[in-house]
């Protein structure tokens, strides 16, 4: 990395010869666009345009993008200038072929693709492979040299570049906000993000919000309110605006450039200050950061009009403005001299390739935007310097040990992981990282907080490597950047709410997707979820505060990408996460309750276990390991595991012939066959586990479906009885919860019975005396607001006094209440 | 409805005695909420308080609630001044004791529910009853009278605020946005809202930005800037700030009411000189809506320090204040003391009711906000006029005809329903819905539009029912607001990315499902989506567009609500719209494409196939009704059923000796059973139609596991085969799209040879073929940019010249490429 950042200004306005070099690089990347969105053949016009040479089938996006090449190539003069090191983030993700253009001038994209060659041959291949069957995507996309930033869904520029600009202090993350994604949630409240980011450890972002006017087919709603109430949008917002408008009037391109030029000029020069003031005073008030409004009209440099219709500032300039060409003579002569009106004579040379005068304005190396590390993360990523996880296990002497709060634990690794990586570690929670029990983090490093600041006990301060924002969206997007930027970092989250961000993690699977299928793309640190506060200990915030299915939601991704896990206990949620914070390129979703629980695997055991992701619970079985159980009892989740247990303790007291095998489930793509999942257990090994023709029962933690979904093609799926959530929820006790949905143990021994036949009348006279059981729980919790001591009775044969009065707790209405 | 909207001020400032009742309403509603967190029993505290009078469990939230008993207080005297029609709309749903409480003084409570009686016994059980088991939410929920907004997830608040102003001309909808929300993307952007509401023929939203300065653990953005910021940030968004700030000195409570009523006289004189100037000009420009900013302390009149720290005004008073007042006596006496603070004695007559003083400040009637009939929307709902669908059938002479573009036929059908609906019905998209082909509603409606406006063919206006925003939290917020309050209307969004709003319609499902429960909740009309632009056809835009998921999402939900169709073309399409335009309560899922396509079915055999769900096509088996196939090929879903059609028209050509049955599901939870879904075929309806015995291909519109899902427990289960999106995607041609995920005609063909073994060494030589034409299919669209005529050897024996031709385009490259 060669850039020396925040230079004030080296030179002075721009040069005449600096002003003709942006234009020149503005006509040829507006020339290269539109060849992208039309062109099949004759990519530099020299021979007249024929109606072969337009592709049968017209698919981009004009539109947003001539305002997109503007200011690359003024973006490109800046950096030249100033050796400033920049990544470019683009909002308005249909401008796929501005920055295609963009990397193809200087250079990128060939050296990534040395097919799409530097001459006329290369410019053919770069128009024809645009939106065509087996070339590259309309958007900007992972192929796309130089971004972390997919087009397609919108709303998640700036909190993208914000999640860039974290722990790098040199970088400029200019970001380009269209006027129509900045109607969407995500985008509206990202604005807020520079509450969050510190000048003097953080980067820069510099948000540009280009206001072409109109969406597909309506207007945009700041592009239509009055200046002075977006001026007052954005100071609201924290940001000082500087509103530049042009394009709408007869103004020439080199006087509109150098105003332009100008203002780029002020504003870096705003920022260098800013900067050198928080050299000075690391602690200092959040800044005025400055940014820019750009109005242009939509579509700018494209004819006028086309079939009588306004066409450029207008909606109709959206896709593709001349969609006729290919069929009417009058298309393809208004394409022809719409693309020789950029003069690409002079912008190609005899070979074809883009001439140096017009590349003249582009950094070189690692400034070429298009080039930046930091938009490939893996080629900066630095592993974690990571703790033994094992020095954080809790003492299990027996099982039932405890009882310990699983995310507790976890909070102490992650406090040394991040006081061992100060500078690429990052946690991300909505206002949920107390309650979801990571508190001890903060010991080592506060809250973020560029807002004002009071001494109020919530541990925020002016730097911080926890970053708390009541919004999903900012978070999830906020990882996603500094993770596609090369760092690492989780985000903790209550389970029923991570949904709000259900869309973004769809569109950042498919970012890892596409990216593991490009060699040139380094791998990068895995999305890690915690899901806390999930649904089985909801039960005080009620139906609201209850839904699992995030799961089923992540497990439509590619098989590749996705990985869920349900550790039982705080030693198999240690070594769970030690796993997920070493792996690369994988969305890992972790479940884990916060509630004092009852302990169950030593950390050697719970190492073994999770290895496993799937194994026999040989303390918990009533039948040793290698002999045929009568039925199988499996769990998977903290909650469904207690009652597994539980369920197991009084078939043991009350029906000591059954054979009982209990299996947990941590990986739960173990469930899976091999074929479908790299996770997948083989056949054999599920049948041995789970056998062909015994009942098994299967208390799991989410949707019962899902477990079905898993394993339809098992050949003991037939025998498979699931328990989970089925809706049922409401504010009311932790066990009540579990009867309400026939996870309890009462309901799983009656379970068994139901499927064992063979087990006579003392069983039957069982089963009427749990649902009696089952029924006087119900009735204590309504009277007397908390759960009896359901647990009392379930002790292992060699329990201890201690473990015996865990055990009592294990499922007891303990614990806090967020 | 008794109110006349829009008094100006009708008395003098507010008079000693309205101070006086607000305050006395202030401290009941107080004591009130305070009881539910804390008492167990002695409600009134007519004896020393003791620990056993304590909930054993204390859930609840504190923090928020006395502010928004004080806005309820203060706009009651409003409403009775002005008798003004208001429903209450809070975003803070952490304050649920508070609106229990003011229903419970406002009389309401007793009336929807007996049991809670007006006197000492009643408040026993409406203290008992909070957050506790059998009892009722912690939150606002469906339980509470007058709310249609649930607490929980946070963000929505004014979107629902607003979707029940619409046509409600008369209402004023206080909404209450607490300033941890307020950092949610869904709530920042919705704002905005007041640029699609119009002054003369809608309500009006009043939003009360209440900063306590706190979130769970965090202090919140909007409390932590500048007021200068603040004051911009609201009139960027286009409103008046009105600022309130109270509670952080020594002003006697009486004073801040004094101070707080002539404010919101002026307020609602600002509010009523803005309806009188549109009642001269309903086109007026947009006017500056006022808003207030309300600025007190977090737990306002809650003790000042507990254990030593600062509770009031901290964050501290989020939920609990007194965590220990059942295991300590120094709790327990603080809890009694504050409990006293709001001088039950003189709030409660001898009985145990509140006393006249006590409430005299609330309207009567349904002027009181919690007996609003809007906020019980099944009470006001007047059913659709509804055109007859059948008129807008397209012509099928044969299967195979057309094509015709399916949601276009269904915006003719629209154009009719809003046509004769003009103060009931309204479309929500996201700048989707000419995309999606609904375009022709606009022929009787404008997209209302109260930014700035232009005549630019944009279709937008000062009135119009159709809205559209580029935020699909918007969209879904504003439906939800308008169908809880008696309205009907549809949202049409992209597939891909209706997965924005997957936790809005988590919540939105969850609230039906409770208001089922409850007898005195009048069924709403059903929450109707029209996916379109669906994954097989955004072969254009690219994998960021592509995910059939969302159904997935919604069948997690309860069986009862959730509806999901897939209707094969535009007859069909009609029929199953009908029927949801007509249906209560639930959330229906209608998927259809866009693009020209055959047409299958006349509008008969539609009605009779819709009606059925499910349905043997006997026009493209070759084995009779009655007669045993060989081989079952369904479809669900407008693409795959082409290729089914195209695969057995191969097979019919090919290997006429086999016996194919051909099914479409337009109803999938027709698949589940029928004890899981209301829909569920019988189990031996199920056999008749899928065999218990014979191979079936199952072509499916989504992720294939969900068929697998769905009929895991069938008797033929072990023999379906599903083909459906297996996230393989990218930009490319329609029929390149069905082929990187199996679905093709040839897949489907190859797939019944590798099932049916007696088919022989013709099927394998065919088997040969089919795949080489695969690759050249494939090879052709990599050449070329479009798909080979693909479906030319594809006609019914007896398909008339029309169809043939019709044909040939069924899955081409045609349609346009939004």
């Amino acid at each position: 990395m060669t850039g020396t950042a925040w230079r004030t200004r080296t030179t002075d306005a721009a040069t005449p010869e600096e002003i003709e070099a942006i234009d020149r690089w503005w006509r040829a990347s507006n020339y290269l666009s539109v060849g992208q969105i039309y062109l099949l053949d004759n990519p530099l016009l020299r021979q007249p345009l024929h109606r072969d040479h337009v592709k049968p089938r017209l698919v981009g996006h004009w539109g947003t993008t001539p305002g997109l090449n503007f200011l690359y190539g003024h973006l490109n003069r800046m950096i030249r200038a100033r050796q400033q090191e920049a990544m470019y983030i683009i909002g308005p993700g249909h401008g796929g072929p501005g920055l295609v253009a963009a990397s193809y001038l200087e250079g990128t994209y060939t050296e990534t693709y040395p097919d799409i060659s530097y001459d006329e041959r290369g410019v053919q291949r770069l128009f024809k492979q645009f939106s065509f069957p087996g070339g590259i995507p309309s958007h900007v996309a992972p192929e796309t040299p130089g971004s972390i930033h997919e087009g397609g869904e919108l709303g998640y520029a700036l909190s993208h570049a914000y999640g860039a600009a974290f722990d790098n202090p040199g970088l400029l993350v200019p970001a380009i906000v269209g006027d129509g994604e900045a109607e969407t949630g995500a985008l509206a409240t990202s604005w807020h993000s520079n509450k969050f980011i510190n000048p003097a450890t953080d980067g820069v972002v510099l948000p540009i919000l280009h206001l072409n006017g109109y969406k597909i087919a309506n207007p945009t709603v700041l592009a239509r309110i009055s200046d002075h109430e977006l001026d007052s949008l954005m100071r609201g917002y924290g940001h000082k605006p500087h509103v530049f408008v042009a394009g709408f009037d007869d103004e020439s391109h080199h006087e509109i450039h150098a105003r332009f030029a100008a203002l780029l000029d002020d504003v870096m020069d705003e920022i260098a200050a800013i900067k050198a003031q928080a050299a000075e005073d690391p602690d200092m008030d959040r800044p005025q950061w400055p940014m820019i409004v750009f109005r242009t009209p939509k579509g700018w440099t494209c004819p006028a009009q086309i079939d009588g219709s306004q066409t450029e500032g207008s909606w109709r300039a959206h896709q593709v403005p001349l969609s006729n060409a290919r069929d009417t003579d009058e298309h393809l002569r208004t394409l022809e001299s719409w693309l020789q009106s950029y003069g690409p004579d002079e912008l190609f040379d005899e070979s074809g390739a883009p001439t140096p005068e017009a590349r003249a304005i582009a950094p070189q190396g690692d400034l070429r935007m298009s080039a930046s590390p930091h938009a490939n993360g893996g080629r900066v990523l630095r592993g974690l310097r990571m703790p033994d996880f094992r020095d954080f296990a809790v003492d299990v002497p027996s099982p039932g040990a405890g009882p310990e709060q699983a995310t507790k634990q976890l909070g102490l690794f992650l406090r040394a992981v991040m006081d061992g990586n100060r500078d690429n570690f990052r946690i991300f929670a909505p206002d949920e990282l107390a309650s979801n029990r990571l508190q001890d983090v903060l010991d080592v490093s506060d809250k973020v907080w560029q807002a004002e600041r009071e001494d109020d006990g919530t541990h925020t301060g002016a730097q911080g490597r926890v970053i708390e924002m009541l919004s999903e969206h900012q978070c999830q997007g906020w990882l996603e950047g500094y993770l596609l930027t090369g760092r690492h970092g989780l985000f903790t989250s209550y389970e029923a709410f991570i949904h709000i961000i259900d869309s973004m993690v769809n569109q950042h699977a498919k970012w890892l997707k596409v990216s593991r299928e490009l060699a040139w793309r380094q791998p990068v640190a895995s999305l890690n979820y915690l899901l806390s506060s999930h649904v089985w200990r909801q039960d005080h915030n009620g139906f609201s505060h209850q839904d699992p299915g995030f799961i089923d939601h992540v497990v439509n991704k590619k098989a590749e990408i996705v990985r869920v896990y349900l550790p039982p206990d705080a030693n198999t949620l240690l070594s769970t996460y030690d796993h997920c914070l070493r792996s690369r390129d994988y969305v890992n979703v972790v479940i884990a309750g916060k509630q004092p629980q009852a302990q169950w695997l030593t950390m050697d055991q719970a190492i073994d276990h999770c290895t496993r992701g799937v194994g026999i619970w040989e303390f918990a079985s009533t039948v040793p390991l290698g002999e045929e159980p009568d039925v199988v009892m499996a769990a998977a989740g903290d909650v469904p595991t207690i009652e597994i247990l539980a369920a197991i303790d009084i078939i043991r007291q009350e029906l000591p012939e059954l054979k009982v095998r209990m299996i947990n489930v941590v990986d739960l793509m173990r469930l899976q066959p091999e074929e479908e999942h790299p996770h997948g257990l083989s056949s054999r090994a599920f049948d041995q586990l789970f056998t062909t023709d015994k009942p098994i029962i299967f208390n799991y933690h989410g949707y019962p479906w899902l477990i079905h979904r898993l394993t339809y093609r098992r050949n003991g799926h037939s025998n498979i009885h699931v328990r989970g959530y089925k809706e049922e929820g409401t504010t009311t006790t932790p066990f009540d919860m579990a009867m309400l949905n026939d996870i309890d143990r009462y309901s799983l021994v009656m379970d068994v019975i139901d499927r064992v036949p063979s087990l006579g009348t003392r069983a039957a006279s069982l089963r009427q005396d749990l649902s009696d059981r089952r029924l006087a729980a119900r009735r204590y919790a309504r009277e007397h607001g908390e759960d009896i001591p359901v647990v009392a009775n379930w002790v292992w044969p060699d329990a201890d006094e201690d473990s015996r009065r865990a055990l009592q707790g294990a499922q007891s209405t303990g614990g806090d209440n967020e």
